[in-house]
C-alpha cells in the first residue's frame, strides 16, 4: 500500500491542472484563489459518511466519490453560483486498498468535471470508516436565499424528486439488482449518480427564494415557508413522473410519499413571480398567506430525513 | 436529545454574529463572503477523527473542538494569512449528548475567537465516531510557499516543537494525570490547547519559505528541502527547551526524538535571508547546497507521522 505522500502525488495527477482562478492547488499548506471581481463568494461544506450516506454493498467507490461531490456542489446551484474549486478531506481505514481510494477520487473528479470545476486540494487521514468531506467555493452575482418568497409567487421545480429514494429502496432490497427497464435504470442512476444543477441554478438570479431538494420536498419547501413567512401549497400530481410511478408501484410504496420525504435527488425548488419562472422549471405549486407546507390540500409535516431521529 | 434543526439553532446562537466580510452565515444553503480587495484568498481543510487524532479518555469535548480548529487555522498561519471565517462539518454518533456537541462547539468558538474569527456555518450528520472537518478561508498579500528556500538562508522557528508529543505521551500513560509542575502543565496544554500562530505568520511576508510544524521538525523541514531543492541543517540543541528536557527525562524518552518526529505543536518554521528573520523567530539552522534534512550533522529521515504506515 502506498504511503500518504505517494497517495497525494497520485491524486494530484488524477485531479489534473487547477481551473482558472486557482493560483496554487495541491502541495502546499493551503490553496490560493484569486478573488472574483463584482461577485460574491459562495462557500459550503458537506459530509458523506460510510454506513450513514452509503454502504459498500450498494455503491461502488466511484459512486461514493461522485455522490459526495454532487451533494456538496448542489449547495452552489441553490445559490445560483459558478464553482471555483473544491477541497476534499477523506478519512479512510488503514486497510483500504489504493485502488479503492483512487476509484473514489475518479468519481470526485468526474463529478467535478461535469460541473466545470476540479478538486484542487484537501487532506487524507485515517479513520474507522470512510468519510468524505467536500468544501466548494463558488462565485455569484446574486444568490437567491430562502427568505424572499411572497404570497402569490409560483413554486417551481427543476429535476426529479423521489426517484433517488426509489433507487435506494431497490438497492436496499437487493444490493446486486439489475435494472429491468428504463424507469428502474433512471431510479438507480438518480441515487448513484445525482447531478448538481449548476446550469439551472445560474438561470435563477430572479428567484425570490431557492433551495436544493436534499431532504424531500416537504422538508425543503418548509425551509422556504418558514424563512419567508408564507404558506406553500404543492400539487404532487405534477411532481410524480411516469417513471417514478412505475418503480414505486413495483416496490409497493406510495409515489407521493417518495416525493414528499425522499431525499438526495438534488432537484432545485424555487419561488418566482408569475412571469419569471425560468426555462426548465415546472410549476408545482404556489405561495400564499399563512404558514407551513400543504400537499394536495392536506398539511405536510416535516417528514424529511433527520439524522438524529 | 434535540433534533438536527434545533441543534443548528443552538449552535448558531453559540457561534454568534459572523465577522466582517461575511454577508450570510448559518441558515441557508451556503455562506456568502465579500471578496477581499488586492489580496489573495487562502483556503484549507483539515479533519480530526476520534481514535485517530484524539480519544475521549484523554481529551474533553472542548479540547476536541479547540484542537481541531487550531490544526486547520495553522495552515493559514503558514500562508501568512488573516482568517476570514470557518465552516465546520461534524459527524457524530446518534447517542452523543447535546451537551457534548455544544462543548465541542464551545471549543471551536473559543479557538476561533483567539485567532480573530468565527465559525459561520457547516453541516451536522450521523457517524459511528466523532469526526470534525474544518475548512477556513483567509486573505493574504503574499503567501510564502515551500519552494523558495535558497542556500545561505537561515532556518528559523517560532514556538515550541516536541512539547505536544510529550503531553500526549503523558496522557497515554495516565489519562487522568495532573501536572506536577510547570513543565508538565506546559506539555499537557501544548497538546490539548495548541495555538495557530496567525500573528506570527503575518510577520513572515518576507520568508523565502514557510510551513507549520504538524508532523515533527524532520518531516516538515523535509517538505521545504524537497520543494526548494536545498539541504537543511537543524541544530536540535537550540530547539530543545528546558521544559521539554524535564518532561522528556521523566518520560524516559529522548527530547531530540520528540523534536524531530513529534507533531501537533503547530510552531512555524521558515527560511529567511540573514537580515530578514522576524521578531519572535529563533534561528535553529541553515539552508545549503544539496538535499535532505540533517540534524546535528547526521541525516534525519522522514520520521514524522504518516497515518498509513
Amino acid at each position: 500500500m502506498a504511503g500518504e505522500f505517494e497517495r497525494i502525488r497520485h491524486l494530484r495527477a488524477l485531479f489534473g491542472t487547477p481551473p482558472a482562478g486557482v493560483s496554487l492547488g495541491i502541495g502546499d499548506d493551503a490553496a490560493l484563489i484569486e478573488p472574483p471581481v463584482d461577485e460574491q463568494i459562495v462557500w459550503t461544506i458537506d459530509a458523506c459518511v460510510e454506513n450513514v450516506h452509503f454502504r459498500r454493498d450498494i455503491a461502488s467507490w466511484e459512486d461514493v466519490g461522485f455522490r459526495s461531490f454532487m451533494a456538496a456542489a448542489s449547495d452552489l446551484a441553490a445559490m445560483a453560483a459558478h464553482p471555483i474549486g473544491a477541497l476534499s478531506s477523506v478519512s479512510l481505514p488503514r486497510d483500504l486498498e489504493d485502488a479503492d481510494l483512487y476509484a473514489l477520487a475518479r468519481g470526485q473528479s468526474l463529478a467535478a468535471r461535469q460541473v466545470g470545476t476540479a478538486v484542487i486540494g484537501g487532506n487524507l487521514s485515517a479513520g474507522d470508516v470512510v468519510t468524505v468531506s467536500t468544501t466548494l467555493l463558488g462565485r455569484t452575482r446574486r444568490a437567491p436565499q430562502r427568505d424572499g418568497a411572497r404570497p402569490g409567487d409560483r413554486l417551481a421545480l427543476c429535476g426529479d424528486v423521489g426517484l433517488a429514494a426509489a433507487g435506494l429502496r431497490m438497492l436496499l432490497r437487493d444490493p446486486g439488482c439489475s435494472p429491468a427497464d428504463d424507469p428502474e435504470r433512471q431510479a438507480l442512476l438518480a441515487w448513484r449518480r445525482p447531478r448538481a444543477r449548476i446550469e439551472d441554478g445560474l438561470r435563477c438570479g430572479g428567484a425570490t427564494s431557492l433551495i436544493d431538494v436534499s431532504d424531500g420536498l416537504a422538508q425543503d419547501a418548509l425551509h422556504i415557508a418558514s424563512a419567508s413567512g408564507v404558506r406553500i401549497d404543492v400539487d404532487t400530481s405534477v411532481v410524480i413522473t411516469p417513471s417514478l410511478r412505475v418503480v414505486a408501484e413495483r416496490l409497493g410504496v406510495d409515489a407521493r410519499e417518495l416525493v414528499l420525504s425522499g431525499g438526495e435527488d438534488y432537484a432545485l425548488l424555487g419561488t418566482f413571480a408569475e412571469t419569471e419562472v425560468p426555462e426548465g422549471f415546472v410549476v408545482v405549486g404556489a405561495c400564499g398567506e399563512g404558514c407551513g407546507v400543504w400537499a394536495d390540500g392536506e398539511p405536510a409535516g416535516p417528514t424529511g430525513h433527520d439524522h438524529f431521529r
